[in-house]
């Protein structure tokens, strides 16, 4: 090998099923993440099916745009194996045995207490022009090919046959070939504003990043996720820029962010009441158990999570929380006096330290002029007070219902950051 | 337009986050989805990060190959909207203000509350070589471009808003555009039995299929979806064959099938008991809410549903439900004596005709010898008995909430059936 590279990589995934959608392509994303955070730099993933033709001409593409081409995809025990003929193609070589790949599939079964098949033999037939990369969790070998500038690693489909060799044999191999820069990414995860006010807040902050930075703005349902990348030769350097640009950023928008990278506002606010050992309950009238479904979606959440009341029906709010059938006439079941009613009627009842409650108008039906579809109520009943706010999210059933959850947290994590 | 197209598409997904695994190309295969449904055939996925040299040489390549090509991502009120100049670029235009576009982003703001600001105008501007196609969810009208024997139709990345787009807007427009012979699926939606035991019951079934049909077996957790797809010059034949078909299979598995096509369990119940005039509530423990969460993920829900009571602490089982403390002590809070007193306690308390409970060891922790991680008891009261039944499922604890919450609506509907 003469000269290092870049560490300019391409993905080529293999398989109808992906086309047609039955399978969703996380092999892809998996190995990008992988390439992100060995700093190497993924630039295009190319999905296919299983034709001969289409793999040769996306391998032509990708080899002369890239230094490293991984497949996945098109090997395997059954009739459908076509990835070979089409890398000796490619490569301009023929199907020879090899005694290496043969020996890694015997010792394989030998543990499994297995006997290999003629298929198995069959398997370490590979292209003259590769060495073989052991599977250790399977039948197909990986195959990697170096031609002139470019290295080819082929890999099966099965995820977790394709991880295990893409993390302890192509990964280490490739890392060895390349004279890298670095990579550095870093998201701020907010709630309670929308992708346009953000913006507007931190438009001077986001001017003046230096060249070698840039910014991402990920909306989601509820949240918008900030992701800064930076890249650079020195780590450290890209470490403490990374670092500060952040501390500048955040006392912008402190109020709307509620953590980092893979942070969800559940486990925020989990950690927190665990931290602090308190306990919450809900009582849900429009969110009907969602906000219930999200705290308990954490496991360990049975620390701090008690109970809730779905009250659904207003005989339920005014049986089980205590919800006047005076104030449900006079307000009604949407406002500030019943959602407040209902959250201190369930934090006594429960003998909780925090109690969450929600009412409001998720849609499609029930909206009126003056309460339309999309006002949501949520209090918060503590050991000295209730606060409550009202909300306006959109027309989308499932979207509210999603919104008015987070939202709900939301109150709760500003109510433990006073702690 | 002259000359009618075969339907080859092809997709570019453009984002950073795509590529650095933050993201799973989730657009990309529920599009390949609905362009199979529809007799188109996808043929690539190309997927690049927010690149404008990417966007204009990836472009070049698919419009070579494909007749259709559908970009998703790049678009968005924010600084690293990239895509519209990279289109002016391929299709040498201009950006212009559009009226149309910005009308529509103004009805749905007004129908939202909310003022559209100057940013908002900004969106407005498209490349004059394109239609603007309509964001019913959000404010970056999609665009469409046709130039020689290609359509280019660039959409936002944001799914719920490309995904309303793309089946009411684009979809339609591109059938408008193709000469195909006819495409026809049924799925029918099974629960409660696993793929290679359906694939038992049906197998003389499958084998005696017509050449022009075929079978898919998509399995998700606690449902395997059964896609029959067939296809021919004559519609009215196909129907034929289809609904024979159809009625040949399901006397095979009747009792795992709940519906069919875009039926989902929670819908399904929810039409049993509005047709019979029947309330339901629910008493959860290892479900926390989420069962009463798809029983209100329906529009219309407050017709039946009345709420529930969610136990994860025991103390809220003693309370709130009538389970005895010695019983707990006894039988443990995973048992058919704790779940069946929770049913009848919350159908009791709620005067609903049904009560469903759940009571079991979600997981990772909490599992014992006798009652591993995945053991989940679940009950359903009606006004003249309790029946319960115990399930085992897996490690996964998001997975062992969901198939238990599919496992009590089942319950439910099979008593439903016999009213």
């Amino acid at each position: 090998m003469t000269g290092k590279r870049k560490g300019i990589c391409e993905i080529i995934t293999i398989g109808d099923e992906l086309l047609i959608g039955q399978v969703v392509n996380t092999n892809a994303s998996w190995m990008g993440e992988q390439l992100s955070l060995n700093g190497l730099q993924l630039q295009r993933v190319t999905s296919i099916g299983d034709n001969n033709q289409q793999i040769i001409d996306s391998l032509k593409e990708s080899v002369e745009r890239a230094e490293f081409v991984f497949i996945t995809g098109g090997l395997g025990p059954t009739a459908d194996d076509i990835t070979k003929p089409a890398l000796c193609e490619f490569f301009n070589t023929k199907l020879v045995y090899n005694e290496e790949a043969f020996q890694q599939v015997k010792a394989l079964f030998q543990r499994r207490g297995m006997k290999v098949s003629g298929r198995n033999k069959e398997q370490a037939m590979l292209p003259e022009a590769c060495q073989p990369v052991q599977n250790e969790n399977g039948t197909a070998p990986g195959m990697w090919f170096e031609k002139d500038k470019t290295v080819v690693v082929s890999m099966p489909g099965v995820p977790y046959e394709m991880k295990v060799m893409f993390e302890n044999q192509v990964i280490p191999k490739v890392l060895m070939r390349v004279s890298r820069g670095h990579i550095l990414h870093k998201t701020i995860m907010t709630n309670g504003i929308g992708e346009s006010n953000l913006a507007d807040l931190i438009k001077d902050w986001e001017h003046a990043l230096p060249k070698n930075f840039k910014l991402a703005y990920l909306p989601q349902p509820g949240m918008v996720r900030l992701r800064l990348s930076g890249n650079g030769r020195d780590n450290i350097e890209l470490e403490q820029t990374m670092s500060t640009l952040v501390d500048k950023l955040i006392p912008l928008i402190s109020e709307y962010v509620f953590g980092f990278d893979k942070d969800s506002l559940e486990e925020v606010v989990g950690n927190l009441l665990k931290e602090f050992n308190k306990t919450i309950g809900t009582a849900e009238s429009c969110t009907g158990g969602y906000l219930a479904h999200l705290l308990t979606s954490k496991a360990g959440s049975s620390a701090y999570f008690k109970g809730s009341v779905i009250a659904y029906a207003n005989e339920i709010k005014i049986s089980e929380l205590n919800v006047t059938e005076t104030d449900i006439n006079r307000f009604g079941a949407v406002s500030k006096e019943v959602v407040e009613a209902m959250a201190s009627g369930l934090r006594k009842k429960f003998d909780v330290d925090y109690a969450l409650a929600t009412s409001g108008i998720a849609g499609p039906d029930g909206g009126t002029p003056e309460k339309p579809v999309g006002t949501v109520w949520i209090a918060l009943a503590t050991d000295t007070k209730v606060i409550s706010e009202k909300f306006q999210f959109g027309e989308h059933r499932g979207r509210n219902i999603h919104r008015s959850a987070l939202a709900s947290l939301n109150m709760l994590r500003l109510e433990l950051l006073k702690q």
